[in-house]
């Protein structure tokens, strides 16, 4: 939070697209819906098209230098940019990207825990490079894949941070007992029948011995990301014998 | 495409989610949506609870050995799969899980050419271990971040397939000169007003020399991946100097 906001005033994303129609769709249900209609977080999408050029609202031209596809005007995004975000409005600027930085748990919880974001999605083959530097736009990849438009990866990044605003989850330690907190992956989840087409719950869970429960968990988070993930892991948890009990 | 499905058969994807009115939401606009209504793709949503228990149809519960969040039950998730995917249904089956495979352009591109997807979104803390195995589940995860469902992650998966389906870009080859495809970041785009806030399209773009265009695109696209995702080079790429002329 910064002075600027009340510590009653919600987290805020503010959605510059060329398609406001498809928020909060999605954004609308479950756990980040029951939070916008109780007012913890609002969604404002703005279109892009409104800052068009012309009478049909141009927003785009052809690729300087040549090539497939269109880009998004400099001058169209930056007067969308400047009507959506005075300059001194404190939220971060992202330009949803697949050339961005990846994004982190650790990127989302700091982003949760600011006055929300001004998130711009792009479309066509991209955005003219200079309206970037020229609004401070930080580029932000969710993935080393290409979507059609920036919207569902914005969904992406809105969805990850209401949920870990204040209250959004029924229980504050479902946010934290999760993958990535740690660094590591969540260990396997096992509820009711016991027996399932031959197969049971490992007997640990069920024999109500807390300690070895919570290493059993612990052990399995360990092999999980070791076999799926060893990239989060340091090079001391690499080896399967490095630690016995983390 | 296998021998199960004729060449006319549209790429079908179908959802199995607890929120089956997210869908088509987003991918029913735009690329995505454009494709559909011409029938080039199906999005079948289906709920998981219609295969609940009891007069609450009731689909999870408590984690065995104790814990926040509740568990999606196997025996609820298999009922639902079941009825959606024969057992000779083609498709790939897959589990949206922070805990699975990262996703890849590469796989997109796998994917996209296949018959289709099942596609399971978790919720809660997670779905029952058995049903994975037991349903022959592939977790795939969009990136290193926590989501409050496999919904929006569904979405990601499937708009960044369709966009490859044969017809659904205008031009072949947006497809192709883009990021992650060459296992490079793609080149900065620029396009009208030449000037713009002190700013000018660099002058190679303006030239009309082709050659020296797709040498400059190509050095840029060396070094933007270079300083952001040198993970994604070889170690012969990584080196300013190594190469002159990539």
């Amino acid at each position: 939070m910064t002075t600027a906001l009340t510590p009653t005033a919600p987290w805020r994303a503010t959605i510059l697209t060329l398609y406001p129609e498809m928020f909060p769709g999605p954004l609308g249900l479950s756990l980040s819906g029951d939070a916008l209609a109780r007012g913890a977080w609002d969604c404002e999408a703005r279109n892009i098209r409104d800052h068009g050029l012309g009478r049909h609202r141009s927003v785009d031209d052809t690729p300087a230098g040549g090539g497939a596809g269109m880009v998004l005007r400099c001058d169209v995004l930056a007067a969308a940019i400047d009507s959506a975000a005075a300059p001194d409005d404190p939220r971060p600027r992202l330009l949803m990207s697949p050339r961005g930085r990846p994004l982190t748990q650790a990127r989302v919880r700091a982003l949760a825990g600011g006055p929300g974001l001004v998130v711009v999605c792009g479309r066509f083959e991209g955005v003219d490079e200079r309206v970037i530097a020229g609004r401070g736009l930080e580029e932000v990849s969710i993935g080393d894949y290409v979507l059609s438009g920036g919207e569902i990866a914005a969904m992406v990044l809105v969805d990850a941070c209401v949920r870990l605003l204040p209250g959004v989850m029924g229980k504050e330690a479902s946010g934290v007992e999760e993958s990535f907190e740690g660094g590591r992956l969540e260990y396997p989840h096992f509820t009711r029948p016991r027996d399932w087409e031959g197969h049971s719950i490992p007997e640990v869970l069920t024999g109500g011995n807390h300690a070895a429960i919570a290493r059993w968990r612990a052990a399995e988070s360990l092999r999980l990301t070791r076999a799926r993930r060893p990239d989060l892991l340091g090079p001391d948890l690499l080896a399967p014998d490095a630690r016995k009990d983390p």
